[in-house]
C-alpha cells in the first residue's frame, strides 16, 4: 500500500511555483508509540504557509527540500496507538500533503462527530480562531466602530468581516478585485469594499472610511498596511496578522511610512499575534463560531481543489490572489 | 516696557538653521480676563518642539511664521486675573521663548514652592512626565526585563533608564558618543551603553542585550527602532514617544524593515502615547518623582543656556545630539 505524497522539491528562490514540489508515492508510514494513523479527507492552503518556505524568517518552522510539505488536514483515524483516540474517529491534525500520516496523538484533535470535519479547515480551524481572537482580543472593537480588513476575501479576512459585523461595526473590506468586493457587500453582509489595484485606492479607502478607521486588521503589510495607517483614528488598533504581500518573495519592502510617527501622532497600537498564543481559548471561540454559522450569522466560504497533484497549483495561484475564502485540497479516494 | 521674543522668522525647509528665528522687542503684552501675565524665568528646548514646526505633521499643532516659538517655560506671576493664581506664585506654563507671556489661566499651573521651579522643566515637567507614563504605563517592565531606550542622554531618554533601574530592570542606552554612554553607566547607574554611529553598532547591540529586549522605549524612530526589532524578544513591548530621527528633514526615511513581520513572528506590541492622554495622572506622577528626586534614586542632568538670544542655536545643537539631558534656556534679567 502506498502514500501519495507532495513533497517539497526545493525551497522556493523568489515567487513560488507549482514545480517547486514533487509528488510522489512513499512508503505506508508505520504507526509507532502514542500515534494515531490517519487517513487524509482534506487539507487547507492558507498564504501563511508561504511564511513557512522562508525558513528562519517566518514562525512556522523550518521546511526543508525533500520533506512533506506541512499544511492543516482533516482525517479518519484508521489505526491508533492511544485510548483517547479510537479508530473511526475524525479529527484534525497537520497531516501535512499526503494520503497518509502517522502523528503524536497530542497534535490530533478528535473532531465532535456532530460537526461537518470541513469546518475545521475554515471557520472552526486556524483560519477561523484566528479571525476571531485577532479581531475580538487584538482588535478589541467596539459597537459603531469602523472595521477595515485587507485580504478581506481570504480565508481568514471574510470571517474577520462577518465578526465584526456580528460585533455592530462599520466594516470596510479591501480585496484585490470587484468580483470579491461584490461578494462580500452582496453576500457576507460587508458595508463596503475597495479594491486595492484600483489607481484610486486611496481616495476610495478615503470615501469607504468617512469616519476614520478604528481597527484595522492586517493580513497583509505592505502598501495596504501603509494606507490604514493614515486613516487610522486616535488610539486606534491594527491586528496584526500576517504580511501576505511579503511571502511569495526575496525582497521584501521596507516598512510603511508613518511607523512611528503617525503611531504617536494618533495613539495608535499595532500588535502582532500568533494564533497559537490563544490555545487555552480554542474551546469557548470554537463554540461561539458554530453557534453563528448554525444561525447563519457567519457564512463560510471555500474554494476546493480535487487531489494531490492540484495542490502545488493551487497554492501557487492562492498567492496571486485566485482563491474566494479557505483554498482547500480534498483528496480523490 | 519692552517683550524680547524670538519669533519662527520661516518655517524651516530640510535642516533646521538658527536663522529660521528673528529677536525682536514686542510689545508688552495686555492681561485679559482671565489671564495671568508671567515674567518667564527659564524654558525647556525639547526635539519634540522640531515636530511642530513640520506643521499638520505633527501633534504639537502649526505655528507660523511671525509667531513666538512656542515652548514650554517657568516664570513668575507678576499680574494676575483669577483669584486661584496670585502675583509671586512661581508656574509651569508654555510661555514660548519671550521675557513675558499673558496666558489663560487654565494652561498655568502653579508649582509647590518647596520645589524648585527648574524640576518642572525636567524631571516633573513633560520630560519626566513622558519618561514615567511611556515606561510604566505603556512599556509595562517587569523587574528583571531588559529595558532599551534610545536618545539614552536625551531629557527623556536619561530618566528612562533610571526609572527603568527603580523597577529593577536591566537597562541598555543608545547614544550618539561614547562620552555620553559613559555619564549614562557611570553617573546614572545604565547597564549597558551603545553609540549608534559605531560601525558595529548592530553587533554592540547584539552583545549589550544577550537576553533580548523586553521593552524598548523609542525616541528615535528610523535605524535605531529598525534594530531594536530584531533585539525583542516574544511578547515585548515597543513605546512609541517620538520620531527625533525623522523631525529635521523634508525626506523622511521609509519605516523600519521587520513591520510588521517581526511584530507578527514575535508578538510584539508598539504602541505610540502622548503625555497629554495621562493628564489625569500628573499629580500622582510627580509626587513618584520628586520622591526619587530627594532620595538620590534619580538624578536630572541639565545643560543651560543663558539668554534668548542664544535659544536658536541651542535648538540647532540639540537636534544634531549637542545637548546631555534637558537643554534649559534661562532669561538673563
Amino acid at each position: 500500500m502506498e502514500n501519495q505524497q507532495v513533497l517539497i522539491d526545493r525551497l522556493p528562490s523568489g515567487k513560488l511555483k507549482s514545480d517547486d514540489y514533487r509528488l510522489v508515492d512513499g512508503p505506508m508510514p508505520e504507526l509507532g508509540p502514542d500515534q494515531v494513523l490517519i487517513k487524509t479527507i482534506a487539507f487547507a492552503i492558507t498564504a501563511g504557509t508561504r511564511a513557512g518556505l522562508q525558513g528562519s524568517a517566518s514562525y512556522a518552522g523550518a521546511p526543508a527540500a525533500g520533506r512533506v510539505m506541512n499544511g492543516t488536514g482533516v482525517g479518519e483515524v484508521i489505526a491508533s496507538n492511544v485510548e483517547s483516540i479510537a479508530v473511526g474517529d475524525r479529527v484534525t491534525a497537520p497531516t501535512g500533503w499526503q494520503q497518509y500520516a502517522a502523528l503524536m496523538a497530542d497534535l490530533v484533535t478528535v473532531i465532535d462527530p456532530a460537526h461537518d470535519p470541513i469546518h475545521y479547515l475554515g471557520p472552526m480551524g486556524v483560519n477561523g480562531l484566528t479571525a476571531y481572537f485577532g479581531l475580538l482580543e487584538v482588535g478589541k472593537p467596539k459597537a459603531g466602530n469602523t472595521v477595515m480588513v485587507s485580504a478581506a476575501a481570504g480565508s481568514v479576512g471574510h470571517m474577520v468581516g462577518q465578526m465584526a459585523k456580528i460585533q455592530d461595526c462599520h466594516v470596510v473590506g479591501v480585496c484585490g478585485s470587484d468580483e470579491k468586493g461584490r461578494l462580500l457587500t452582496e453576500k457576507l453582509g460587508f458595508d463596503r469594499s475597495v479594491n486595492y489595484k484600483d489607481a484610486n485606492y486611496r481616495q476610495s479607502l478615503k470615501e469607504a472610511t468617512p469616519e476614520g478607521v478604528d481597527v484595522y486588521f492586517d493580513n497583509t503589510g505592505g502598501m495596504i498596511l501603509g494606507s490604514a495607517l493614515f486613516r487610522m483614528n486616535v488610539g486606534g488598533r491594527i491586528a496584526c496578522c500576517g504580511v501576505v504581500s511579503q511571502y511569495d518573495t526575496d525582497t521584501p519592502e521596507p516598512g510603511p511610512k508613518g511607523v512611528p510617527g503617525l503611531l504617536v501622532n494618533n495613539r495608535i497600537t499595532m500588535q502582532g499575534f500568533l494564533l497559537f498564543d490563544f490555545a487555552d481559548h480554542y474551546a469557548r471561540a470554537r463554540s461561539d463560531i458554530y453557534g453563528w454559522l448554525e444561525s447563519g450569522r457567519l457564512t463560510s466560504l471555500q474554494d476546493e481543489v480535487v487531489g494531490l497533484a492540484a495542490a502545488p497549483e493551487g497554492f501557487v495561484d492562492l498567492l496571486s490572489g485566485g482563491n474566494v475564502g479557505t483554498r482547500i485540497v480534498r483528496l480523490d479516494q
